[in-house]
């Protein structure tokens, strides 16, 4: 593959962490960051992330490819933004949700250069000091409704994807929002939610946090996750994750009703079902 | 500290774990497995967790120290009858509910021989192939009534828990359980009861699996663990689990709720709220 000019839009986590990748394998000949905040466009810069911080319209006009890494709500104004300045460049998205974006875009005249993607990485930490070297190797990344790119785009994007390490899926984005609901969205939301049964404690006694083992840090982890990111996620993808909500929900009470009924024949049951979670993760 | 004769029983993570530390800190000049299971105790002889595998009755009587690392619904049984084969040895409990236990040994001639332990370290893996060397370096050990303990025992248990590296926790039995069920319990029923919701949904649709993410797996891997280990827990220390999982649900519900009224600042204030975990865990 040529090495690109490549924009970068959003030098946080996922954005930063992209023009690493791009740069350690050749893909990126020069990557240009643009970021609302001054802050993460320095930082971006000094720690390599990026060669240069431009204007958007500086920065797409320079560019054969731009990729968009911000938070979902902001993405919904700025993928039009970003059509309307585009010539033949490729454009990109990395967000975790995928219907209303794709309605922003329905009917563009430059819709054939976009190409809708949501890597599978992450972590709970945000921001480009939290870029890290090697973030997408060996994960996958969903690409949805691809038959609505030009050829070239969606070529383009999917061995460029391979290159930094990752493994290609296709979706309808529909279906993409529905299975993000439950294999993250409702993993935040758990998280967040333990988070605060624990919190609301700790008020009356602090000594609970010097027990805190591995097990609770895994499934809480997640709760350090930024607002102004999950907010956005939660919003566009409603009614999925409200559907997902209350299944889990109604799964705890099940393990409340047999507590409460000291029904332990039943609790081994849910357990043993919960163990065939090893079919799916090693 | 004089390398001892010990005895371990059961040989599962915990038990394993715990011989193959003993052995490398030079804490035990002779380490006697006993467990219910031949084929335990064979893999436990051959990943050399254990030096030999004898009979409850022949190893309690060989040994200075007893460990019982079973399930906590036959320590409740076990207990009593070690403490009835004891004479001067020290006997170690590394369960992880105390109440009952301590009930199950009150008034007992040799109570004073017995110190009450929870290493905060485990794993969702289980049996004698799951040990680990290390296991239980710089994590916590929570040591319950230790003023009921006579004080050699006490404090030869304290100075064996440092040596494998662990910090000690003092703390009453009733404490503990409470806030087991905050750091411990409640983590896994989150867990198993996630793995269900996704399992449920999954006999639809087998794609959400390849999408499935590290923080998926983070929040889910606790589901892995096994029931004859947890139904007992859950058991004994039902009345606090059940507080905690009601406050967990109607945590769950405010954020079903802003989801239901679209009341998106206040989903924004549950999440700062839970970020708040991040003063914790680092």
């Amino acid at each position: 593959m040529d090495a690109k000019n490549i924009t970068i839009i959003g030098l946080g986590l996922i954005g930063g962490s992209l023009g690493l990748s791009l740069k350690s394998r050749g893909l990126a000949s020069h990557v240009i960051g643009v970021d609302t905040s001054d802050e993460h466009g320095r930082i971006a810069l000094e720690r390599g992330l990026v060669d240069e911080v431009k204007s958007l319209e500086d920065a797409v006009g320079s560019s054969e490819v731009v990729f968009l890494a911000i938070p979902v709500d902001r993405m919904v104004n700025m993928l039009p933004e970003v059509l309307d300045l585009v010539d033949r460049q490729i454009v990109i998205d990395l967000g975790s949700t995928k219907s209303q974006l794709m309605e922003s875009v329905s009917g563009h005249p430059r819709r054939g250069r976009y190409v809708a993607a949501h890597p599978m990485w992450g972590t709970e930490y945000s921001g480009p000091q939290a870029a890290v070297e090697g973030a997408f190797e060996n994960k996958a990344v969903i690409l949805c409704n691809a038959d609505q790119s030009d050829a070239d785009a969606s070529l383009w994007a999917k061995e460029m994807f391979r290159q930094i390490g990752m493994h290609i899926i296709e979706m309808d984005a529909t279906d993409h929002d529905l299975h993000a609901a439950y294999v993250s969205h409702i993993s935040h939301i758990t998280s967040f939610a333990l988070a605060n049964t624990v919190l609301e404690k700790e008020r009356e006694d602090n000594a609970i946090f010097e027990m805190a083992s591995a097990g609770f840090e895994s499934t809480v982890r997640l709760a350090k996750s930024n607002p102004s990111m999950w907010v956005p996620i939660l919003r566009q993808n409603r009614e999925n994750v409200l559907d997902v909500l209350n299944e889990h929900i109604s799964q705890l009470r099940k393990f409340k009703s047999c507590l409460e009924k000291e029904n332990w024949a039943y609790l081994e049951e849910l357990i043993t079902d919960a163990n065939k979670i090893r079919r799916i993760l090693k």
